[in-house]
Order: C-alpha cells, then sequence, then structure tokens
C-alpha cells in the first residue's frame, strides 16, 4: 500500500503520518483505491515553517507575480478539466454535466482570474493617503492562512483552488490547504497544478502547500500557532466551533462559514398570484445538488390559511415526483437521517420522505417536514438543526405577529428571502417583517431562492454568528473577501523611498483606486486631477 | 449618603447596585465626595432591552438626525468646557492646561464633530453595487455596542464621548457606556450634556446609557448576551482578554485596545547626526502625560557602543532633571512599581528612578532600565512587561542580527519607530530591519516619536494581537473606525423601493462615496459619469 505523499515547502513528500485514511466513491458505496496519511505534528511544524519564509518574501514581490500565478493556475484548471471532473464526479458523485464541468470548474477559474485581477489593480488594499499629516495607510499581507475546505464544492471552495484560497494567495499570503477528506484525490490533482504553475512562476516553495488531514488537537494547535496568520474555514458547525475556540484563544483571526437554514418567507399575495412557479423554483433550489448548499433553503415560513395548504401540496407533489440524488458521503447521509429525526422529535411532521432509499449510493428520500408557528416558537432552536441534504422544513405561522415573533428567533443565517406579490397586497407585511429579517441575515433576496451565489463585489456570503465568525466579512465577492487576509499598516512620517508602491505619490497601476484626502481616485497624489 | 443615579433608557434612575465606589484625587490621594453604584444584573439588562429598541429605531432614522446629534453634543461639551475640565482635572490629575483644555477637550469634540460628518456623507458604509446582477451591498448598524473607556483620557477616549462612542453612534448605534472607575464624575457631566442633546434631537432614549461599574462576571455577560452587537474596551490586557474569551464564545465581536510597548529604534548614524535632538523628543515623549499613554515609548533599541553610551547618559540625566508628574490613580501608581520590580527580576538595570516619590500624590520617579540584548532574547516575554507610566526599557543589542532577533521576538504593537540618519548611512540596517518590525506593529514611524495620534483618515491606532484582538481595525481614524461597529448586508434582487437610501439608484448626499460597477463615484446611478 503506497499512501500519498504530502506538499511541503515545494517537495511532494513522504508524510510524517501515523494512520491514513482512503475516500469512498458515494454512487457505489465503496472505498476508492488511494490512500492517504493524516499528517502528525511534524508535517504541520514544517509546513508553518515555510510558509513563513513564504511570506517574507511574497511581501517583496510585485504584485504582478501573484496575478501571473493565479491566471495560469486557472488555465491549467480548465486545461486539465476533462481529468479534474472524472476524479471529482468519482469522489463526490455530483453530475459531470453541467455541475462540475460547466457550472462548477468555470467558476472556480473565473474566481482565480479575478482575483489576480485584484491583485494587479491593487484596490483591495484600501490605500489611504492624508497628505496635510502624512500619514499613509493600506491593507499588507498578514501571513500564512490555513484554508479547511468543505466537502460540498471540490473545485469551487476546495482548500487548494476555491474562493477562499484565491482571496489569500490575493492579498500576499501564502496558503497552508487542509483537504476535505472526502475528496482528497481531487485536492490533489489541483495542488499538483498549482505546485506546478508556482515553479513555473518562481513564487516561494512554500507558497502552496498541501496537507490532507490532521488530528483534531493539531488541527487546533495549527490555527493558533503563532507563526499563523489566520485561517478560513467552511464546514460543520461543531468541527469550526472547536478550531474557532482554539484560534480566539491565540488571537488569531479566524474566518468561518458554518451552518445556515436560509429562511424564505413567502407571503400570502405571492401565493395568490404565483404558487406554481415558487413551487418550482423552492423545489428545484432545494433539490439541486441533493440540497448539499450552504445557501440551501432549509426553512420556509408561510401564513396558514388553505392557500398554503394548497401550496404545501404542490411541494409535497414535487418532492416525491423528484429523484432523489446522491449525498457527498456516508457521513451526509448519516447525519441527514439524524437531523431529520431531531427535527420530529421536536415536532415536526414529516410530509413526504424522511427515510434512507435502498441500494448501494448514500440517498435519502426528497423529504419535507411541517410544523406550526406555535411549536417553533416552543423549542426554536431544535427547530433550527440544518439537515444538510435534500430536506427542508416548513413552518406555518398563525398569524403576521407571530411570524414577526418566529423571526425574532432566528439565529444568524447566511440568507434570508422574502417572496412578495407584484402589485402590492403584501407590501404592509413584507414593511413588519423584512426589518427583522435583516438583521439576522447577511443577505437579503426578493422574489428569488438563495442558491447561487454570484461571485460579484456587491455579494455578501457571510452573516451574523452563528453563520459566520464575524458579521463584518464575506467570503465570496472580489475584492471584499480578500480583507480578511490582509493586516492593517499605518506608514507615520515614513520617507517617500520607504513606502510600499500603493502608497507612493506615483499610482503604481495606473488603476488603483485610492482614497486620497478624502477623494477616491486613480490619480497620483498631488497631480490635481 | 446619596448614590449617583445610573442612565438607563432615557432616564436617569436609581441603579440596582449592591455596594457602592467613590473616586480619588491622585495628586492628594484622598477620596471624592460622590459615591457611585456598583450596577447589578437587573441594570445591564434593562439597558440592554431599551439598546434594542433603540438600535431598531435608529435603524429607520436618517443618518442627519444622528449627525446632528454628534454635532451639538460637540458644542455642548465646549460650552461646558471649564466645569468637564476642573472635574476631570480632579479625577485624573491631568494638567488643566495645555492638556485637558487646550489638547484633549478640542481633541474630543473635533473628533465627534468627524464622527457626524463621516454619518451625513455616508461613505463609511461602503456602498457597493453591481447594476449587471442587481445586487447591493453596504455595511449598516451593527446593534447596540458596549463601551468601556480607559483611565487614561477622561475626555477623548471616555466611555460616552471619546472616539470608540463616536464611531459607534455616526454607524448608526446605540451606546451602553461602563464608566471608568477613575473618572466617573467627568463620565457623569458628560453623560448629563449628551442626554439633554438626545432628547433635543428626539433620539430613542436608549440611544447613550451610562452605567458605572459592574462585577467582572456581570461585565462578561454583557459582552456576550444576544443583545449586544460589539464591544469596544480600551485598557488593561488582563481584563480585555477576559471579556474576550467571554465575547469570543457568543461569537459577538469585540475590539480591543491593550498594552503595547511601542518599540523605538535608533540606529547608529541617527545617534552620531543628532542624538541630543532625539533625546529630548525621546524624553519628552516618555514623560509627557506621566507616561500614561497607550503609544509611550516603552522599549528603545540601541546598538552597542560608545555613542550609544553617551546617548543612555543623555537620557538618564534629563530623566533625573524632570519633575515626575503625577500618575492617574493608586492603582496605576501600584502597577508600575510592580511592573519595574518585574523588569528588574528579568535583568534590568534600574539607571534612575525606580522608587515611588514621597508625598501624598500618586507619584513614581521618572525611571529608564537598560537589558544587554542577550538577555532580553533570554526572556523576552518578561522584559516586554508594559510598564505604563514615566518609565522605560532600554535593550542594547550586540549587533543587527542581534537586533533582528529582538525585532522578531516582539509581539504586536501599536506602533514602531526607526530613526535613522539623513545621509544614508543607516540606509542599509534600515532595510533589514523595517520589514520584521513592519509586520509586529500597527504603524510604523520614521524619525518620529508614537504619542500623538493624529485623528486621520489614514491612521492605524491597532496592530497585532495582543496589541489589539484583531489586526483589521483601527479605533483613531475616520471613517475607517466605523467598520467596527457595522454588518455587511447584501441586497440581492431587492425592490428598489425597498433598498436603503446609500444603495438606491440616486446618491442620497451627492457626496457619498460608493463603488459602483467597480468605479469609485459620487454619481447617481446608470448617470454615465
Amino acid at each position: 500500500m503506497s499512501i500519498q505523499p504530502v506538499l511541503i515547502a515545494g517537495r511532494w513528500r513522504e508524510s510524517t503520518s501515523t494512520t491514513t485514511f482512503t475516500a469512498e466513491n458515494p454512487a457505489l458505496g465503496k472505498p476508492l483505491a488511494d490512500t492517504y496519511p493524516v499528517s502528525a505534528w511534524a508535517d504541520c511544524d514544517a509546513a508553518l515553517t515555510s510558509a513563513v519564509e513564504a511570506a517574507a518574501a511574497l511581501r517583496q514581490l510585485p504584485a504582478e507575480r501573484i496575478a501571473q500565478f493565479l491566471d495560469r493556475y486557472a488555465q491549467e484548471i480548465e486545461t486539465h478539466r476533462d481529468a479534474l471532473v472524472e476524479m471529482a464526479h468519482a469522489e463526490t458523485a455530483l453530475p459531470k454535466s453541467p455541475r462540475l464541468a460547466d457550472v462548477e470548474l468555470p467558476r472556480t477559474s473565473g474566481q482565480l482570474r479575478q482575483a489576480a485581477a485584484a491583485a494587479r489593480e491593487g484596490s483591495w488594499a484600501m490605500p489611504t493617503i492624508d497628505t496635510n499629516l502624512n500619514i499613509r495607510c493600506c491593507f499588507l499581507p498578514l501571513g500564512p492562512i490555513c484554508v479547511f475546505g468543505p466537502n460540498n464544492f471540490p473545485f469551487a471552495f476546495n482548500s487548494v483552488a476555491g474562493g477562499d484560497f484565491a482571496t489569500a494567495i490575493a492579498a500576499g499570503n501564502p496558503v497552508i490547504a487542509k483537504a476535505n477528506t472526502s475528496h482528497p484525490g481531487t485536492t490533489r490533482m489541483l495542488a499538483e497544478l498549482a505546485h506546478t504553475v508556482v515553479r513555473e512562476c518562481d513564487l516561494p516553495p512554500g507558497t502552496v502547500q498541501l496537507l490532507y488531514r490532521t488530528s483534531h488537537a493539531d488541527g487546533e494547535r495549527l490555527v493558533a500557532d503563532p507563526r499563523t496568520g489566520a485561517t478560513a474555514y467552511t464546514g460543520s458547525r461543531a468541527a469550526g466551533l472547536a478550531l474557532k475556540t482554539a484560534a480566539d484563544r491565540a488571537g488569531k483571526p479566524i474566518y468561518l462559514e458554518l451552518s445556515s437554514v436560509n429562511p424564505v418567507i413567502v407571503l400570502p399575495g405571492a401565493l395568490s398570484e404565483r404558487s406554481d412557479a415558487i413551487a418550482d423554483e423552492f423545489t428545484t433550489s432545494c433539490l439541486m445538488g441533493t440540497g448539499q448548499f450552504c445557501t440551501n433553503p432549509g426553512l420556509v415560513m408561510l401564513l396558514s390559511g388553505t392557500a398554503t395548504d394548497d401550496f404545501v401540496g404542490k411541494l409535497t407533489k414535487r418532492f416525491e415526483a423528484a429523484a432523489a440524488g446522491v449525498l457527498l458521503s456516508r457521513g451526509v447521509a448519516r447525519s441527514l437521517a439524524e437531523n431529520v429525526a431531531r427535527l420530529a422529535s421536536a415536532g415536526a411532521e414529516i410530509l413526504v420522505g424522511g427515510q434512507p432509499v435502498a441500494g448501494d449510493a448514500h440517498r435519502y428520500a426528497n423529504t419535507l417536514l411541517r410544523v406550526p408557528g406555535k411549536e417553533f416558537l416552543a423549542d426554536p432552536e431544535a427547530l433550527q438543526t440544518e439537515v444538510f441534504g435534500n430536506a427542508s422544513l416548513l413552518v406555518i405561522a398563525d398569524d403576521s405577529s407571530q411570524a414577526a415573533r418566529m423571526i425574532d428567533q432566528l439565529e444568524g443565517n447566511l440568507t434570508g428571502c422574502i417572496y412578495s406579490d407584484t402589485r402590492g397586497s403584501d407590501d404592509r407585511l413584507y414593511d413588519e417583517l423584512a426589518p427583522r429579517l435583516r438583521v439576522r441575515v447577511g443577505r437579503l433576496l426578493n422574489d428569488k431562492m438563495p442558491t447561487g451565489v454570484a461571485v460579484s463585489p456587491a455579494m455578501n456570503h457571510g452573516g451574523p454568528y452563528p453563520a459566520t465568525g464575524h458579521p463584518g466579512f464575506t467570503a465570496v465577492g472580489i475584492p471584499a473577501a480578500l480583507h480578511r487576509f490582509g493586516m492593517l499598516a499605518s506608514y507615520d512620517n515614513v520617507r517617500a523611498g520607504r513606502l510600499p508602491a500603493a502608497l507612493q505619490n506615483k499610482n503604481p497601476s495606473g488603476a488603483m483606486w485610492r482614497l486620497i484626502d478624502g477623494v477616491w481616485t486613480s490619480s497620483d497624489v498631488g497631480s490635481g486631477k
């Protein structure tokens, strides 16, 4: 049995592991061929040492070099599309097309190119110049960034290719990637491409490093190590909060993307206007990718009445009629069953689904549950259990004031949606409920389901705790996502030749936006423009 | 004995305290007349409930209303200057003039006016608009902000008038102020003015609330309460870290400004060029305000040699010759003595000072200590003990490589300074040391002492842990300091009339900077400008 090597200090080398693991093909329920190491602390330690060297060297390089790396890496990913898709499909059972080949892979290379453009242009650093006092300020790279990727996007959130990786690198930092253990082979292939391009671009060897897995204790030690700059984590709440505790204790920033039930409120006017269309949208959004999205609509609020009963009937039929997709892993299938059971034991009625689908593949029947608003208010914590997968809970409020109280009980979420009619009959209700929902979610939507997180500068893929660890940051959207990986650095009376390029009088790219004496401009200091 | 009331829900009312405290006149070593309550949890609870109501109401008000409050409050502070200065002098022993009346009070009203301008103009919210996808994003107020102020600035960092207060309010949030217990009377007078202006401007009653003191346990409960939006704390490391632990566990943002020794490196060329001038600058900076500044230069690095010996002699003479100022409190005097002893027991030699000054006033002799670089490297933790007050440690490195190793052992600091000569003989050394220092400090200075924190948009009064709790934020400087108190809020496909003013097509003030399709502009959306 040969164990896959880890990528440390610019070399694929044997891990100091004591144990190993294999991934599984979730469509077959059978282990895949390759064996991967569970790294001991010595691997983490070596990666940190190399990352510190890389961080210092990267700070001295022009941003253009980093941009070239990101652009070339995007190109390599596209060149190796077929092999990547094949491997990701085997490890995740996500459809090859359109999902992996035509949606997620282009999104991934697109993000890398957006990150390259942000690095090249430099405005993310928010250079701020006070010419009167000669104080100048910008974000500088923070240092080695540990990235823990989730199971549900083998490319677009991959720890060695996804959004956190792209933005950490674009901000000038090295990355220590911890693979998601459900798709180590995809991660290895991506890291191989990244490594080749690191060499080709002559970046420091520790710019991109990869470990497959560590013990929980070593993971906590890694995020709290004095050499670590910050951590980005996307995944389960329990594991994320354990890392947060360790990072917080050490005073290290950690950006988390944890659970979210993404409440969707459908107002009565919208139902009477277009209930079929909304039922279609909801079913598509909830079952797409077998429901395994951070922004999956897991909780729907409705006001009781015959139109709602009719709507629930439509949803039930659609959930029954749709084929249940394959889940990402044995673990996802197990958690899904456990969390449906938790909702049921807290009082939710199972309308459809509620049991695994027989066969080798990890599948669970498309599941809808229902609970009255009064019961939701009696145990809001249990009834906000995230069910990661193809399931959703419908909560039926007696009236708008009960709905308002329910919203006030919501935890922080990534998204919140309100459907209202186009003729204005829902407007009063919207005005009553929207301000309450607004402060509990990172992104508020109208007449639109929450899945589909556009890589837009105006996106917020974040939200109040416990959706994330800090309500001021987004994990998607460039340049804002880069701010997570910068330190604010002021230069007071520093001599002109010693300033970083971004803060010198001359605009280094001619395109960088800088706030000079209160005016955002791409001109040089003192140009009078 | 009448106990001062607390300000809760728009009313000065009796506290639910079980115990009380008094402040002391540090110049006389005698208690002042007034008695203040130590609030029980019921006060905190009532303040939080009122603050939540205020937060919701403030979100609906135009920013202009908040700006008017801040402007009017600034004016009231100036109107009541003499009484405020009298009280602050009695409680802190800081000189009435120029310090309190001519420097700190105008700084305080100036900060409030800058905050008013930022609220009015609105650019702090960084409105970002993607017209193609119709996604729009900005910072919204985060909710009730708890502010814990320090002992050393009775006006400019006061929890009910200082920088944290001004920026939390300007971002649209209510403030629950916890007074510093060494100047409760000054804080009460300020809160009385604020309260009057809150009523005059018809702001929600819970916009400004004041508690004087709580138990440690209640303070920790306050910052972790689900109703709290965030906390700003300036003060001692131990108390700050206890609050941080509580806030972190609850997923609540907390912005800390803790200890900092503010390293100053004087290179050999600078010494040979202008050692008298530097000795004067250092002495002034270190002894000003009896050394009780967050950015006091507490650690000076020098390279060994006769010029350095000569410089040390100059400093010693100046420290001996200067009168020792009165310290802020009995507690500061006690900590100062303890921390000097801690440095001495870690191997530092006391060159001058090192003992209290006899008399009723709390005074400690101006103190200089010295330690060789080798000993510093043997116990860098103990030898970075912050000595808050009129004392500083000189560390003498054998050579530049030892100096570099010393810098690598520095904790995160607010500031770091390098003095070099003007003829270029120090340039090589600067290039060797500055990159190492850069990543350990929030503000890097050249040829200038760190005291004096200008309220500039390019200021960073922040720095890596443990100087603060997060390296991406500043406590001084507008608009950046407002970001601490905002939540990122995206609007996806939200109908035009439902957007906040900052995100509508029309620029609400005609002056607000917004990032529209990648261009910073104050034009309307679609104006083609």
